[in-house]
């Protein structure tokens, strides 16, 4: 059986998780805790970042990034992306702006600093850091919204990989109950589809030892 | 004409720069300030980011990895990577661990700090992350040595983006007299193989006013 090592605050270890289950691929999720620097997972990424996919033949696949586009390449079945060039290019331009700007505007400050430091006893959270993520999640909440009121799925018509990227950052941040739903509408009907969906079962599953998630977490009503 | 939107202290615009000059693929390329957050800009590309491809027919290709992906599926003549889906995913493994690690730890702390800040108005340079910079420019120079020792190209026998994405964050720090070349040889062969290709040649002509390159940055025979 293939391995994903992952956390399950590490946004792009859920991406990895809900496109592999989008393709219908099964996989042993084994938690990897990166800052502990295992010397076996350094072995099998000199980053030390989750995620990383072992295959059943022993190929390593290291880096998010490269994760998502070996997953569209080695099993084209349930593309994640549209055929048209173009198409992809806005798919990723979005995989992108999720993964990296929401990502350090929005999870980095808070649940960066209010779960990862205290699972990985690495220091208090920093006040200001977490003033700056609860004011930036208005901001990246409206853009969804903007997409979502034009388009069927972020990226166009095609349900894919932004999408994916877009909820898997939204859920790490949900986990601490930091996304206030009720301020817009159009963002949270697009996030309770994506909720609905199989590939999001194990997610909404997680529990951090000691951290439990608020109840409407996994409520699919929420 | 196709417009590339670039910097030259932009490591990824450098990359799209060689990427789209190995491609034989002409263009012009119009140097953007990011930080002036010019209108017409942001209405290409919301993050404000460049580098930025805006095609003949008007398709606008906006982050830098999604460009280097586009060109890669548009324009498969000429390829920067291995057919073989591995292969293809450690050209992007290393591609990231180049623009985002190598770019983290040594291009923002010494090029961020000592020319970015200087051109844009930001600021006074941060010693700390200066020493930083220098002090990591030594693991990566090392790790390029590693890969060069037993690949012909960084990411194997294919000569791919890996080394453009590479040689794109070297060139910037170079641009400061930065890089300590005399202590790696096989790090230092490497570049010259990369710095003698035509594609090269516009990144070794750049010249920021009032900032010259030292003598050996356009050097071949450094």
């Amino acid at each position: 059986m293939r391995i994903l090592y992952h956390h399950p605050l590490s946004p792009l270890s859920r991406l990895a998780r809900v496109a592999l289950a989008e393709k219908g691929l099964p996989f042993e999720a084994v938690i990897e805790k990166p800052w502990e620097r295992r010397e076996e997972f350094l072995a099998l990424t000199p980053a030390a970042e989750v995620p990383v996919l072992v295959e059943d033949d022993g190929t390593v696949i290291a880096d998010g990034f490269a994760l998502l586009e070996y997953l569209e390449e080695a099993y084209p079945g349930q593309p994640l992306m549209p055929p048209e060039v173009a198409g992809r290019a806005e798919v990723r331009r979005l995989v992108q702006w999720f993964t990296r700007k929401f990502d350090r505007e929005v999870t980095e400050n808070l649940v960066g600093e209010k779960l990862v430091k205290r699972v990985s006893g690495q220091g208090q959270p920093f006040a200001p850091a977490i003033r700056a993520g609860l004011a930036n999640i208005h901001y990246h909440l409206d853009y969804i919204a903007y997409l979502a009121e034009r388009r069927t799925w972020l990226a166009g018509s095609f349900f894919s990989l932004a999408d994916l990227a877009a909820a898997a950052e939204l859920s790490c941040v949900d986990y601490l109950g930091d996304v206030p739903w009720d301020e817009n509408e159009e963002a949270k009907d697009w996030y309770s589809r994506l909720k609905c969906r199989p590939s999001f079962r194990a997610l909404l599953a997680d529990a951090i030892p000691g951290c439990p998630p608020p109840r409407h977490y996994a409520d699919l009503d929420f």
